[in-house]
């Protein structure tokens, strides 16, 4: 069975009758299961996270878009939380029996409908990118939605799909990328300066992991820990991260306390830390785990 | 959802037709998966896997076993592994949301039934024993279906449910047990004998882990494993044994070159191998893994 997973965006955290009638649409898609949202008034922004086969999951994030242009007006809206649209971006991920060609074409279809039956200019971002400059969601957002307006008409702003003209749903971001991973190490000592200097060494951008952010801070007053995002836990496996982290701090004489998982992953993350670990060399998860061939058979 | 498996063993691995019956009742009742068949015709014996909701393939197991009663004549049967009746012996195990007593409950109702409605004595046996000497399986075949027929109104053989006369379907041990997980390891040696002083420290017989079975032999030639079979992966975990395995090993010199699960588990067995190797010390699958999350919705 084919499943992927939809994190869609909404610029609305504070109308509670707007939120819920947005939560509707997907609540009321046979096939699309919503497993989490997220409303903060702060940054006025609503996070909800789907999961399902791909039809059913892509109907509802057009369906909610389409409520979401009628029922947000970005020109009256104000947050924390940088935006240029009602919907403001739509990441799709695969998380079984999905390749990641299969999501980028799912974007580009869904990006199209937003463009030709909402008139609502797209970007294409992350592994369904057009343009270089476009895989990072920050360069697309730069200036935010009242940027935009002025400047949607220039060639280095043109979206991918749809007008060059902004509408009062703004414009939205769609594209297609690996599960996040939000992963935390902790480790046995007080001092924060030897979280930072692990997480200088194990994230991408000063040298260590292409798919890994990371910081370090102190928590909770006496201890710290190494915060990691992984990007894309098939090339850069949650073990990895964990056996480099380890070995950073033993060097520095500084024992691993434990760790921990926020929030959502798909199982396979485990299933491949596990087959590491015992050196499972021949291992077939979709013919050897019993759950995953009981999946096959409904 | 709950989920539990089965895996009785009938008395047929020869003709083809009355096997093909029997597999009929399992494929014909809604919500039982049959996963695996195993026919083996120097055994003479055929062994099912099911897996499903309880009630679906509790259900498939009674009617299985009267179709088997209809079909085999214990006088006229004869083969290399030790039987005592048609449908020789049916574990309940638990998967996913049901307690070892639940299947112990099962294991009982579908007791009565055998005897009831088949005539069929019955034997409770593992976590369903009723007697101490009835855990185990070899115990209550000793002597196999000839000898059972002559003893079966002694005292220490009475069965558990039923009449104390032998029907031609023979008597049937039924009971609840956990999963067995096949596991291997192999070691980079050609001694075989380091395997056997391995096998011996970690199995329950001779002094090790109290739920692991193993032997140490020699495999292609040139290289040797520890067999093991771990009846109870959630007291005796998998990383358990291998790091026990491990590092008896590097005692005597030997790396691990390998391991392997034989046949299917339970996803169970290797996200908690996970969590063990990455210290999540708070998690909770039902509420993190995204699958889980789905199952639970569907």
């Amino acid at each position: 069975m084919q499943l992927i997973e939809a994190v869609p965006n909404f610029s609305e955290g504070r109308n509670e009758d707007i939120v819920e009638e947005i939560l509707d649409v997907f609540r009321g898609t046979d096939g699309c299961h919503l497993l989490d949202a997220h409303r903060d008034a702060d940054h006025n922004r609503l996070v909800v996270t789907v999961v399902g086969e791909p039809d059913p999951v892509v109907k509802a994030c057009f369906s909610a878009g389409r409520r979401a242009a009628e029922l947000i007006d970005m020109d009256e809206h104000s947050g924390s939380h940088p935006r240029i649209g009602a919907t403001d971006v739509v990441p799709l991920i695969p998380v079984r029996d999905v390749t990641m060609k299969e999501c980028v074409q799912m974007a580009e279809e869904l990006a199209e409908r937003f463009a030709e039956e909402l008139g609502i200019p797209v970007y294409l971002y992350e592994e369904a990118a057009r343009r270089p400059g476009r895989r990072r969601l920050e360069s697309i957002r730069r200036g935010e939605y009242e940027t935009l307006k002025e400047e949607i008409n220039r060639p280095e702003r043109e979206p991918d799909y749809g007008p060059t003209e902004l509408p009062r749903a703004g414009a939205t971001v769609i594209g297609a990328r690996q599960p996040l991973v939000a992963y935390n190490i902790y480790l046995r000592t007080e001092d924060a300066d030897i979280a930072k200097d692990i997480a200088r060494a194990v994230r991408g951008s000063s040298g260590g992991f292409t798919n890994v952010k990371a910081i370090g801070l102190e928590v909770d007053g006496d201890r710290v820990q190494v915060s990691m995002n992984l990007t894309n836990f098939r090339s850069t496996p949650i073990h990895r991260a964990f056996e480099f982290v380890r070995r950073e701090a033993e060097q520095r004489g500084v024992l691993v306390e434990s760790s921990e998982i926020v929030g959502l992953l798909p199982q396979e993350a485990l299933i491949s830390t596990a087959r590491y670990y015992l050196r499972l060399d021949d291992f077939d998860p979709s013919d050897q785990i019993l759950e995953y061939r009981l999946a096959d058979k409904e």
